[in-house]
């Protein structure tokens, strides 16, 4: 068939062949198929949509664009979660470590920031001296010490992404649910993870802006990932306002430490959005009987500092200085040469928040980058005072910034003013967790 | 605004600006949108439409990208038709002519052949010595002396439509009616008529296969030609069979000189439409008051010949040889090596035909291009000696092939053949005329 006719039936809203798209992807990777066929074929799967069956074949042909991981030397269930990005979301940092302390492996491949939200390796590469660029079989000998290593995703993982997002991004045909699915779940497949905890974010710092979009989503990458043999949970979350208080690299480290260190109150968003993801990762790896069971074992890693412990030696492993990884010195890596504050102009309730403003507000502080070229100063970021529901007087304080370069300052402060909405009257608040998909 | 932008308003179903389409245009003429832009866009219009607001926006901007010829300068309304493509569809060369000895100005820019479907110029090339490439002064000065010239299109008339239908071609996206609306309108504009007669075909030889697809392209054709400023009358035809006997060039000019020699019935199919084209022009451009008064003029410039006088007027002031404008005349230009025939296999009705694959099995003769660097030989194609409705015996002559080369003959013949259905009831015919779109 040719490919001008595999448009034409997407088109028209028909259901491709296995064959077309294993093709499809081929020959788009090799340069047999143009741009501009493929970005005229994207567009029509953004409007007819795919089903399962489709978006996994995708996923699959994608995957096998490039390298594929082997985790199978690893002992027991190779674990991996995913979250679709947002802000203050430093969750990977705290279960991670108390899932490997609770006997999981987990062999976990990251990326970086980019825009509002942030990333994984950059935060780790706050920490002096930590490689994230492992060689594959040191990162695998990691995971065999310690049941943990966090690397970023190698050179060659799914190269059919690469390409597609780049076209995608130019021709407006990002938001389409069953290429961001494939995209997400060709990468989680390619790490070669047994198990896979997925975090779909929806709100205002989210790339899912309603509930539905959020759900269609993680049931597709739900399906995805069981119809590629993998066992796979999503976990619907909030992001209406910062997941922790923490917008910055150090900064978000520090709140991580802070949590593992038994700092944190249970009732604390990121608090309860780790012990949902942690013990799903438990269940899913046989580790935990019950729900219940599972987050018995994550507290008592908490309680006990296993689960600092599980970072301090990963963290060693990866070349970098453990001895940052207390409260104490976090504080040297979030020292600044001023800060400056966000105050409350008025009194009332903090009724929503803009949290992808937020995001952006720590971006001009240098916490981020606007383009890949840019570089981010590890230390700099803002700590959000209040959260939505908050009663303030005028004159509190709504954030700390943690500054080292003035260029954008008064950009920041305004942005985040702008982002901090206080009304006369409480309004219903939004949950943290809207539900679970498996 | 970033064209990405623009790209994702009309994905999300939203009007595009003026101004969005006249810098879309101008930019992707310019090689500042890449294809791979333009045909994300040309999928997101294919799916999500355009108003006719917008479809004049684009039909102006294209007809802008070039050369737009005035004919101010020529006395009275000049007027122009266009039809969406047939098979045995010769109506230029009898409407033309008929109208221009009404009294009309005819200023016609024709295209050729592609496919199953015939071109008026193709048709003047069968005719020897024709010059059908007039620089554009001289085109006029036929007009002004005869009222009537037929010439291929100018090298930069809408440059836009050339590159934007070779990227449609080829990214399933020629099926969008405001798309090819567009596409006929720009270059029915740049043509630089006041008055503009449309015939839109439906059925198996046409390329709107529905009669709701063809009165959606009129009815848009109609408001973009009137929001530009002109007169614009578009009828709606059958194309479920070739329109006259004559598929191939010579033999479709021959059957366009016996109508204007008052040898085909006014119940004719080819006669009829010819009617309901030609009264529309006269009454476009205020040469008569009524359809019957319009009817009685193009009769009589039948049964005077004063029609046929209209034609090698033009044949001659173009360069051609107007001695074989005639029944006798005509016989030499279609004088071939053989004669092949198709019969019927058994007796019945001929219920139904695909027009499509009877202008293929022309083309297999030689009388089409399969691609445009095809070249064709004039004499050859094929008559039609039944029409839908049609009583036959076994053994009948269904179609005469008049043959130069007999290298797809057989090809040819199974063609035709399957392409004439014969059943034992007769069902109900289509009607000739579905309705005029004003």
């Amino acid at each position: 068939m040719r490919f001008v006719d595999v448009i034409e039936a997407k088109a028209e809203g028909n259901e491709l062949s296995t064959q077309d798209i294993e093709a499809m992807i081929t020959d788009y990777v090799a340069g047999k198929i143009p741009d501009y066929q493929m970005s005229a074929m994207c567009m029509a799967i953004l409007q007819k949509g795919m089903n399962a069956r489709e978006s996994t074949d995708l996923t699959l042909a994608m995957m096998r664009s490039g390298d594929v991981v082997d985790l199978s030397d690893l002992p027991g269930v190779k674990l991996d979660k995913h979250s679709t990005g947002g802000v203050g979301d430093t969750t990977t940092l705290v279960v991670g470590p108390l899932v490997a302390a609770c006997g999981g492996t987990v062999a976990k491949m990251s990326g970086r920031g980019l825009g509002h939200t942030g990333g994984t390796i950059d935060k780790l590469e706050a920490i002096p001296g930590t490689n994230v660029s492992l060689p594959i079989e040191q990162f695998k000998s990691i995971v065999r010490a310690n049941g943990l290593a966090v690397t970023g995703q190698t050179g060659n993982l799914v190269p059919a992404d690469k390409k597609m997002y780049a076209l995608r991004d130019v021709t407006a045909t990002i938001r389409s649910i069953p290429l961001i699915a494939s995209s997400i779940m060709s990468k989680k497949l390619a790490s070669g993870a047994d198990a896979i905890v997925l975090d779909v974010k929806t709100g205002t710092g989210a790339f899912m802006r309603t509930k539905e979009e959020a759900f269609e989503l993680a049931r597709l990458m739900v399906d995805i990932g069981t119809l590629a043999g993998r066992k796979v949970r999503a976990v619907v979350t909030d992001m209406n306002q910062p997941l922790g208080t923490a917008v910055g690299n150090a900064l978000e480290v520090e709140e991580a430490v802070a949590l593992l260190s038994g700092q944190l109150e249970e009732q604390d968003p990121l608090y309860e959005v780790c012990m949902i993801l942690g013990s799903s990762m438990l269940e899913l790896a046989g580790l935990a009987e019950t729900e219940a069971d599972a987050r018995a074992k994550l507290r008592e890693a908490i309680v006990t500092g296993a689960g600092l412990e599980k970072l301090r030696a990963m963290i060693s492993l990866q070349g970098g200085d453990a001895s940052f990884l207390s409260i104490e010195g976090m504080k040297r890596l979030t020292a600044v040469k001023r800060h400056a504050f966000v105050l409350a102009e008025k009194c009332g309730y903090v009724t929503s928040m803009n949290a992808e403003g937020i995001g952006t507000a720590a971006q001009l502080l240098g916490a981020g980058r606007a383009t890949k070229e840019d570089t981010i100063d590890p230390a700099v970021g803002l700590v959000m005072k209040v959260r939505c529901g908050a009663k303030v007087e005028a004159g509190d304080v709504l954030a700390d910034l943690y500054v080292n370069d003035d260029r954008y300052l008064q950009d920041s402060i305004n942005l985040l003013t702008a982002s901090i909405h206080i009304s006369e009257e409480l309004t219903e608040l939004a949950p943290m967790i809207y539900g679970v998909v498996s």
